[in-house]
């Protein structure tokens, strides 16, 4: 056996499968790399097969011993070789620069993602759609979750549950919440199903090879089976079991829960349950992956709500994963966290009932524009409703707004000149311009949706630098190189119509 | 001499044109109807001649004797018999409902303002087409300036100044506000100019035969001539002599100042200055005119800031002038302050390199719609710089913009219907419909500029109620009754485009 850094390794090994192996058996391994040495836990993988993965971060020669209950599994002891790395790998994403991301190698992470909460729980044909959606999408980051979702649009029972056992609560129709507080359940919590399991590896594994990030949401309230109240004991007995299997993929983050503060809401999980369960997927992750916490409430009134979110700033939390409809709060989140802000729920293109879900795509766009100018990242999610009763942002299948191709647009333009912002002015209204300024000096400014000036002087510009411009149409995707040196006291004529940019690319000084 | 109610009677005396009248002469005529005794104060108005200016609240025998310090002009009595007022005539505005609005003969004012900050210090010509415009357009409430206006685009020296003397300040170009602290001036503010207060007089009465309320705002910062840093005896004077020429105007509200705190910022006027200006405002007028200031800073992170803002609790407030770009804020004002809530600075429609003045038409008119429905109202400006560098929000002239039309539409709307809405739901953000429920029960919803929601479900509407319900285009102008029967269950399906709003109108109950 030899594998390649940065990529996952598995082994196999037999042993009982009598009992319930998923809590009879530990089954760990310690793995060292000259002085160093990591330890990372097996898993059961059914029919008497257990696995142990494995994440290399160094070429050369590595050995790990294992450690079992069992003593079939114990003590068994191999030395394998690790090459280069594939030169598509680049390791993990990491946070960089305090507010942004990079892999491990130092290649520059720019997160354009989106949302398919549970395209891994529907049909076969449906799961081919949305992977070919994906390789053509803009999209680098897909926030999905583990467990199936009961929730308006979503009330299909899943093929096959995590769990063994069958659900106890069989219902249909529009669903508001009232019954996600599930008291009986008709799961064995102790016994893992592990064809759910080697599915999510899979889809993990092919959107890996797509180059995409999985977001994987490891809790959610839209339950009607029992998941989302399982109980402390059940649930890191399951994050044990998840983390062993899926940890030694690169590309993955985890993401605690979505709208954590509503499973408290609903009864399912109390909002003090989450240090503990964090804790344990710091414990149970040898590699550091990214983590972070989602929230339900997002307050109208203020810039933020200490009562209702999760601390951000506690040191599990790798980056603030916030719901919220208002990019010009992202300078002052910024200000207050020192982490990357990424708002992984700002309204969806969509024509949904719910305003969540019913963005028209100028508006979407204008998200994105607005949170890489502020410094932050934006997450896309299209909510149409399909003929078939399908959305894209649950069941994923064929996208069709027209935010995406202007997403890949943005895109484009931040990775080809590896654009990372710190938002000029750490305050600012919705009248203000969204104006951000990257290493090289270069400042990109968003003039919004709202704003027609004929002309504009940009006294946001740093003083005594001089700059060329480009006028940039976000929705018509277009760049024009202005015939112009600008500074901060330059009157700039621009077309009076909305969705506009401007690109000052600084000059250097000749003296 | 004889007249009518709601309408303002002038007597003119003849006194001394020696010294200074405008400190030397006090004059006071106390008004008898009945057992009622009203005081006001007359003014010296050029010439040798003196005048007392009265508006009659009841039809019927009026006596008023004058007090002076001048013998010729003490002690001077008059009957005189005021008739039915004009049938276009229906007394001051006053707030009625807590936070709403209606004559003193009881019909509703619905305010559909808009700026012309110094149409009244142009040029006869220019002044002519403005009221012109005036007459054509949809706005019944107008904000403008006593004083003369210095800033950007607003640089050129009036014909005429309010008191005599001229100025030491003439500069030309862009202007930063750096010397609007103006400390030595060459005006003496002892010493008034009737013409241009008399000029003032006309402007406020053209205005009032159109059915225009004036809102006066009696101080500003935009000012390199002294006239905002004058002291508090020079402020009292010239508010005691302003009021007694204006008060018995029927169209006329004070507006303190036009932000406020910037006065205090620039150094000019003390944010404790303004309880002083208020009483005395109060004291000189005995007919009870509209009252409120409007603030500078506008904070974009918080609901409110009671360290920034003048506390519109208090009770010679009568309705809270605010500036501010966010509408979802309106509710928790109103249950803040159980007033009136004018948002008279929300953007303006134009092309200015400012964000305050680059507003799309799509957007100053989705202002107007949250504005309503949210249970307040909103104020129109138009921007856009014309080639002799006039702008419509400072100078008047002639209305450009495509909103004019929308609002006109939206008012016609409102006053057919007679609509005063309270909020529906206290707290909202931007993905909440904006809702408004009027006494009758009708709903009017608000979907907005970001929305394109094909269906929806219109849970906000009170339970057990049904409604019929009309889908209004706010940017193209139409209503289209939709052929169905709607509670708050029904799923209403809806064109996916935005601007769009519902009008519930309940359905009597037959039993």
């Amino acid at each position: 056996m030899a594998g390649k850094k940065w990529q996952m390794i598995e082994w196999t090994f037999e042993g009982p499968h009598t009992g319930n192996p998923f809590v009879d058996v530990e089954l760990w391994a310690d793995f060292y790399f000259k002085h160093r040495k990591v330890t990372v836990r097996g898993f059961y993988d059914g029919n008497g097969v257990y696995k142990i993965r494995f994440l290399p971060d160094e070429e050369g020669s590595w050995r790990f011993e294992t450690r079992s209950s069992c003593p079939e599994l114990d003590h068994i002891e191999r030395l394998f070789e690790v090459a280069a790395q594939a030169p598509d790998q680049h390791g993990l994403v990491q946070v960089d620069k305090e507010t942004h991301f990079a892999f491990q190698d130092g290649t520059p992470y720019f997160p354009f993602g989106t949302t398919a909460y549970v395209w891994n729980h529907q049909s076969p044909e449906m799961q081919q759609k949305t992977l070919a959606s994906f390789a053509a999408a803009p999209f680098n980051k897909v926030r999905m979750c583990v467990f199936p979702k009961y929730y308006d649009y979503n009330t299909t029972e899943p093929a096959i549950y995590p769990f063994e056992g069958q659900p106890l609560h069989i219902s249909d129709g529009h669903f508001d919440g009232k019954d996600w507080m599930v008291k009986e359940n008709g799961f064995d919590f102790t016994r893992f199903v592990p064809d759910f399991f080697q599915q999510l590896d899979q889809q993990i594994v092919a959107l890996g090879e797509m180059g995409i990030q999985v977001d994987l949401i490891l809790f959610h309230p839209y339950d009607h089976w029992g998941f989302a109240s399982m109980g402390e004991e059940a649930d890191l007995r399951y994050l044990r079991y998840l983390l062993a299997r899926v940890a030694a993929f690169p590309n993955v983050w985890f993401a605690l829960a979505n709208e954590y503060d509503l499973m408290a809401l609903v009864g399912q999980k109390e909002r003090t349950a989450w240090d503990e369960l964090f804790k344990c997927v710091k414990e149970e992750d040898p590699y550091g992956h990214l983590a972070s916490i989602h929230n339900f409430y997002h307050p109208p009134l203020h810039f933020t709500d200490h009562t209702h979110w999760y601390d951000h700033h506690k040191s599990w939390v790798s980056h603030v994963s916030i719901q919220h409809d208002t990019m010009f709060f992202v300078p002052g989140w910024l200000k207050e966290y020192r982490k990357p802000i990424m708002i992984d729920e700002c309204r969806y293109e969509g024509n949904l009932n719910h305003g969540w879900g019913n963005l028209t795509a100028e508006a979407m766009t204008s998200q994105f524009w607005l949170a890489i100018c502020h410094g932050g990242y934006a997450t896309h999610g299209e909510t149409y409703l399909n003929e078939d009763g399908s959305i894209f942002w649950a069941h994923g299948g064929t996208l069709k707004g027209a935010s995406v191709e202007r997403i890949a647009f943005l895109r484009s333009l931040v990775e080809e000149n590896n654009w990372q912002f710190e938002p000029l002015g750490s305050e600012s209204s919705h009248w203000e311009t969204a104006a951000g300024i990257a290493e090289d000096g270069t400042v990109l400014v968003y003039l919004g949706a709202d704003s027609q000036a004929s002309f504009k002087i940009f006294d946001i510009l740093p003083e005594e630098k001089t700059y060329t411009v480009n006028l940039i149409d976000t929705w018509n995707m277009t760049t024009q190189p202005l015939e112009i040196v600008a500074d901060a006291a330059t009157k700039i004529a621009l077309p009076a119509k909305p969705y506009l940019a401007l690109q000052f690319t600084e000059i250097e000084s000749t003296y």
